[in-house]
């Protein structure tokens, strides 16, 4: 039998004993210069060129963050801004990254109606058919999405999370400060992503592995812990994917809240306080530009060891 | 001066006398054989094949109804879910359609936060940096948009829609039957989509042309007569981005609400109709599958009379 999205996911947590998620957010004026203008050097000041760099620095980061995060998320816009050839990069950095044993979350935010949703669901999650034969196309182990259009822009999806055992995650509560001008709204004595929380309950019913979780997560921003809180105990079986740490101002003890009493529950994403961390303290007077990748590896541990220590302080069991 | 996005969007439908988008959302399985099977012959049954048979297919329909669409929108996954080189040929779909001076709408519902939604922006409406270089890459005129992240998701946009005198449609009321799960929630005595086009109004403050209509445009969905009248009087300066006619059940007297007593403020899009019409009564009896251009021409101008007329029965001007 193959296993859920879930529970792989879960596996790789306890194998690593890490609730990080890596995220590849690459930004030209942040990449190592010499990684740089060795591919400006090959390909002209083009976006060629800058895809290249890319793949090679996200390859040095796999290798060196791939044991102590369990899985990582690639955020495309920062790929797809570069047009087609950035989107062949990011298509390079999911291959390199499952090849080396990662569980991958494309970071696409796709949602839209009927046969359109559908094309997103094969191209990302499923198999698109070509003459007969069903081909994969991005193929990573789960997408994030938006529940704007309701179950119509979500269902496709749920359908092929059965069929190749993957998973998504839906924006329930964002870490941004206008996220209130909508999710925040109240509809009766509830608030918008309480009634998007149910519905990713719903949703996510007949997704769960042996290990009791739904393989339809849902994207709670770290920056508020009593929003945090309220939805853990309103979606006791659905992975909570976790932006904001660090960089956008969460610390371990915020992220405590949406976890479970299992310890269990949910992922923390932190991008470039991870990936550039040569660039910042107390890293950069440990590291040079050229080690950046034992600098992403050192920090990794770092945010690993503070949220488990949180997690412990708080009385949530760890691994044993 | 150069004129905003809503400025030359009107342009083209005075010029034309159409309010029609033609929708390129082409489908593998509706491609004219001998087109496809040219692909096959030349790359074999892969991503590239299908992407180069879209490419060819856009081309002719491009040619065909380029003097009696407004404008067209080319939906994304159609073309992302064959990876990269699909991406390449929604590329070349835009750059052929700007040669023969289409307004080109991407519909990619990108949305994010910060700088990855700024990511998005540059790379589809304005430009990105290397080495000191500014360069264009998708370069459509105007792209759709999900408003569920609240303004972060939004202004990032609206910078360079100034800067580069671009548009976005904002998803408000959309044309499916799910649409009511999220979008019609009623806080207080406004339903969730009313307080979506309240900032629509706010979002496009400042973006406005000669004509008097904002660069920020909404999606409002042709299903809905009645929401389409409640938002067509919330938002007077608003263009509508309305899907749903044709395959999806709108006719022309549904769509008439979606439009301004000055005879503007609505195109209103059809894809399946349009680009596979050939397949399709009455145009199936006129045209061969060799002539599937021709049949997407003549349902245009079938299209772009019906709505005419209908806008005409209504006592709103048409034409002069």
């Amino acid at each position: 039998m193959i296993s859920t999205f879930s529970d792989r996911l879960i596996t790789e947590i306890e194998n690593k004993k890490s609730h990080v998620c890596v995220g590849l957010d690459p930004r030209l004026e942040n990449i190592p210069k010499h990684i740089i203008n060795d591919c400006i050097k090959n390909f002209g000041p083009t976006p060629e060129a800058v895809a290249e760099s890319f793949f090679l620095f996200n390859k040095k980061i796999i290798d060196a963050v791939k044991d102590h995060a369990c899985s990582i998320k690639i955020q495309i816009a920062f790929y797809e801004q570069y047009g087609y050839l950035g989107v062949k990069s990011f298509k390079k950095t999911i291959d390199y990254a499952k090849e080396k044993r990662l569980i991958v979350i494309g970071d696409v935010k796709r949602n839209d109606i009927g046969s359109t949703v559908k094309a997103y669901s094969l191209g990302y999650l499923g198999r698109v058919l070509i003459n007969d034969k069903e081909q994969s196309i991005f193929d990573v182990d789960c997408i994030t999405t938006n529940p704007y259009f309701g179950s119509d822009g979500i269902l496709p999806f749920i359908e092929d999370i059965k069929k190749y055992h993957k998973g998504i995650f839906v924006l329930v509560r964002t870490s941004n400060k206008s996220a209130i001008e909508l999710q925040d709204l109240k509809i009766n004595k509830r608030k918008l992503y309480e009634i998007v929380g149910e519905l990713v309950n719903k949703w996510g019913q007949n997704t769960s592995g042996i290990r009791g979780y739904s393989s339809v997560g849902a994207v709670v921003g770290a920056t508020y812990a009593k929003e945090a809180k309220k939805l853990r105990k309103l979606m006791p079986n659905v992975y909570f994917l976790v932006p904001g740490y660090g960089a956008q101002g969460a610390t371990a003890k915020d992220v405590v809240e949406c976890f479970n009493k299992d310890g269990l529950g949910a992922i923390v994403n932190s991008a470039r306080d991870i990936i550039f961390a040569y660039q910042k303290q107390p890293w950069k007077n440990q590291f040079s530009e050229y080690q950046f990748d034992e600098a992403a590896r050192a920090a990794t541990i770092n945010m690993k060891n503070e949220i488990n220590i949180a997690l412990g302080e708080a009385g949530i069991p760890i691994f044993s």
